[in-house]
């Protein structure tokens, strides 16, 4: 099938995109002498994660236990569920693990420890757990220097039901601000205090096997990670026009664009409306406070070239709205009802997430090479 | 099931509110003496369309040709399909037609009415289509007093393919301001500008038996309806945080939430973390602009009360971060981890798109009385 014979909208993957994105993770990882345990959340595509973890990974981190279920059911042994563990999710967390999976899961507080010791022995399992560090106070997890993380210890270390396997953080902080300079501090201040919780809890006398740190922007940047010894990352399979606002990546980097028609035109407003709205396209708009505002989405022709500087500059339901960045004026007759064009998402995680396949394109052909399903929900 | 048993986060549709919302939509249409085509792109399942149609609707407007689809296969049989059709799509058309549906198409151009006549004619039907006029600078439809008007309308009524059914229109900027006058006069102009196109349609000698108007907030506040043949309206079957800050509902109208459960806290930062991100409650923020900012959605209790003025003031993919709207300080220890809560949305049609199924429930019942499919995609 070609892309003119696609129905729109539909979500394109470029292979040849992925598997260059892919390989440069891989290859600043294998260089920096760290394990990588990409994130799935981004893909939640067996055909999409395979390529993940032939490269060179050999555990998955999930957002979801939908997640942990369907890479589980494909083969994959080794998986971090990287939302914080509540009681009512430890059944379903043991029984992974009775399939013959290696959950790790985490926490912040005593009583999630203690929570999870209990459901974990009510299920006669014993469960892994990392203890999440707050390095940017950005969201989850305790300061690297507070008291708790002693007594979070203390309860998973001295419960048969569970396991201290280490710390873990999270730098969100990376998509605050542009720049490889920028960023490199900020993967520093991740290193940091994860390695100062990890050497508090083995002064204490604990174990700490892991030390995880992770995000696309800090493990492409991040220059030293000794003492760390896995590194998460997920949106850089795919990469975004937030990751390419931050300089993370080039716009023609970008995997992943949603085909589409155009619908019509208001001349008066010197617009093209095409039929990529919010639905198609998610209500992400991650650069809107960066110097490139990229609306809802960077119009591309049919090749994935970018056109000028239009843009989604409105979305509603099922109609997107194209303007010029600038407000410059439309040829509006070389955009026929019916033309067909791929927009660039801002974030990858969002815009696939309203989609449940990937159309799969390799350079500039217009030609389908492959049709992968993906999964959303819980 | 109980709402303690569900995994987090869920989809909850409180019927008795469903309920209530469609028979105050169908009591005001019938005062008025309008038909009602609900728009069916908030709900996208049958076990909700069906009390819609029940309540005295027969026909339904849909915002893509899956819904179509799916409808069709469950009876309906007169369908509007809501955005500007391209050519590529009319093969689709015709084939919903051959099954017994009468089938119509919108659009606002020449090139889109030769489009249509050209793929329809290649497909061996006539098919139907509504003149979409511009009521509100909002986004599509040319403005009632354009010229193009006639020349779209001879080429629908001239060709052998396509019909000329009449005009419509929908006033976005029904959403712009609150209250019930400034939605009444919003619904005037909305009534005026294509009861114009249709005279003007009329004194050229060509048919105008359709005249559709819609909107929920001018549905509801609408006093003159008199030369409109139906109204279209959607978002009312469920309501959200946006129509309780313009007004068209109380908080206590909205029959959607997202039950979620507490994962952690930030006690410095006067914060409780839960597990319902954007994924869960979609990136709307239509409240943004609104006198009260709901954040990504207002807390409620099992019962669907509000809890104070708390919100999701931040939203990741699979986090949801509480704090209070005014900033004041929380007592963390009544929210302990694995609590459950329901988010009310801001916008139902977004939040609903994140899901694939309702959980039912009934007024303060905690019992999930059923469960309802719906779809998503194209």
């Amino acid at each position: 099938m070609k892309l003119n014979e696609l129905d729109t909208p539909s979500l394109l993957l470029q292979q040849d995109r992925m598997t260059r994105n892919i390989a440069r993770m891989q290859a600043q990882l294998a260089r920096k002498g760290v394990a990588l345990r990409p994130h799935v959340k981004t893909g939640k595509s067996i055909d999409v994660v395979r390529r993940m973890l032939d490269a060179g990974a050999s555990a998955i981190t999930v957002s979801t236990l939908k997640e942990a279920d369907y890479f589980a059911a494909h083969g994959v042994k080794d998986i971090l569920y990287a939302v914080g563990i509540v009681p009512a999710k430890v059944a379903h967390v043991a029984e992974l693990q009775r399939r013959g999976v290696r959950m790790t899961v985490i926490l912040d507080s005593v009583e999630a420890a203690r929570g999870l010791a209990q459901a974990a022995q009510q299920q006669g399992v014993c469960i892994p757990a990392l203890i999440e560090i707050d390095c940017d106070n950005h969201r989850a997890g305790i300061l690297p220097d507070d008291a708790l993380l002693l007594d979070i210890a203390a309860v998973l270390h001295d419960a048969a039901s569970t396991e201290l396997h280490g710390v873990m953080t999270h730098s969100g902080a990376s998509y605050d601000k542009p720049g490889e300079a920028a960023i490199r501090a900020v993967a520093q201040r991740e290193r940091e205090a994860v390695l100062q919780a990890s050497q508090r809890l083995k002064a204490a006398g604990y174990p700490c096997p892991v030390v995880s740190v992770g995000s696309t922007p800090t493990a492409l940047f991040g220059e030293d990670f000794s003492g760390i010894t896995e590194v998460r990352a997920g949106v850089y399979v795919f990469f975004d026009l937030v990751m390419a606002g931050l300089g993370v990546c080039a716009v023609d980097d970008i995997a992943l664009s949603v085909l589409t028609s155009v619908i019509g035109h208001q001349p008066r407003k010197q617009q093209i409306l095409v039929d990529a709205g919010w639905m198609a396209m998610s209500r992400d708009h991650g650069t809107a406070s960066h110097a490139v505002d990229q609306g809802y989405g960077l119009v591309c022709d049919l090749q994935g070239k970018p056109i000028g500087d239009l843009i989604i500059a409105e979305a509603n339901q099922e109609h997107g709205v194209i303007m010029s960045r600038s407000g410059a004026a439309l040829d509006l007759a070389a955009y026929p009802v019916g033309m067909r064009l791929r927009i660039l998402p801002n974030h990858a995680c969002a815009t696939a997430a309203q989609h449940a396949q990937y159309q799969v394109v390799e350079g500039a052909s217009e030609q389908v090479t492959a049709t992968w399903q993906r999964f959303n929900g819980w």
